[in-house]
């Protein structure tokens, strides 16, 4: 069914609004707005409150440029993790999925995206200066490479092994139990978690 | 991926009540709040009050209790259309389609449900007293039911058939163009349009 006649403006910009969001076509788009009419106005207001407020209130870790409430996100902030060792990922979906493997006591690094010439992201549109930055300090002892195993993952690792190689600093990877061509949050807990714990150099990885 | 350790409680908030919206998981909550945090703030603001602005502005119209802007919606109040043949749906949706078939003149009375007691739904937790009211005036000259051809939507069909059939009002339904048991709403547009051009007498369609 084509939505053409809606009966009421107000309704179409609410249906709209909705299909604009991925994966979510006009026909889905009224069915969550009819929901959300049926629910009480309170509810309503929590769920339209909840978005905004994200977005004007949501910060970014100066640090790990991880998603926070805070201006230290609180893993940076926690004194119990080791901050000499940093888990470079794409986004921070990526750093939930490490954190529920309970396997990791470091910190990390969001890049917020991966070298990806298709889709024209270059390195200067990643968080990778501060990266360096970070490393430049002389305060971190291992950088941890958890980018999906794709060739933007990898050329992406690549890049970074050349930028850190003439540091101090030793350059892991993941294990390659997370199997080639997966997208690291598709990864199940199991095999993210030992092969975090079973991390390899750089160079026998690629070796 | 179980989703425990967010970064930011209002991360978590979000994505919580974009969970509650029926068939999205917990995951697809995240990648929407996720996705929405990449845009402008003011994008996201008219997200956020298009869903609010819509729960608490919207009316349903007082003749037919379609969804509305106004007191009366756009039909009721639209002079060229026949106000002595009403047609009977479910639902808003229900008009939508039926509207979008551009074959039907006549206005529309929203049940807002049918009778189904597997959910705990009776006559009178449905828009039926205000038919017969609007049948009693002695204004209408037809009524078409036009609910699924499922069991509950004959069911219903029966109940208001034995409530109006004392009445002058011709009660007629949609012609069985409409496959047994399909949702009204799925059916496509020619189907649909077929059926309520060739509508047949209530009686006819029970025999």
């Amino acid at each position: 069914m084509n939505i053409e006649h809606f009966p009421s403006r107000l309704l179409e910009n609410a249906v709209n609004e909705f299909a604009k969001l991925p994966g979510i076509g006009k026909k889905t788009a009224l069915r969550l707005v009819l929901h959300l009419l049926k629910k009480d106005a309170e509810e309503v207001h929590r769920f339209g409150e909840a978005i905004t407020q994200l977005r004007d209130e949501v910060k970014h870790c100066s640090h790990c440029h991880n998603i926070s409430d805070h201006e230290v996100c609180n893993i940076c902030s926690n004194p119990s993790r080791d901050h000499e060792v940093i888990c470079v990922v794409e986004n921070i979906r990526d750093v939930m999925s490490i954190e529920n493997t309970q396997q990791y006591r470091g910190v990390y690094h969001v890049l917020g995206g991966i070298i990806s010439p298709m889709d024209g992201i270059g390195p200067s549109d990643l968080e990778i200066d501060s990266l360096l930055e970070r490393v430049a300090t002389g305060q971190v002892r291992e950088i941890i490479f958890a980018l999906s195993t794709t060739m933007e993952g990898d050329s992406t690792n690549f890049y970074l092994f050349k930028k850190l190689k003439n540091s101090e600093v030793r350059i892991t990877t993941l294990a390659r139990g997370v199997s080639v061509g997966d997208e690291l949050e598709f990864t199940d807990e199991l095999t993210l978690g030992r092969s975090i714990v079973n991390r390899l150099l750089y160079e026998q990885s690629i070796s």
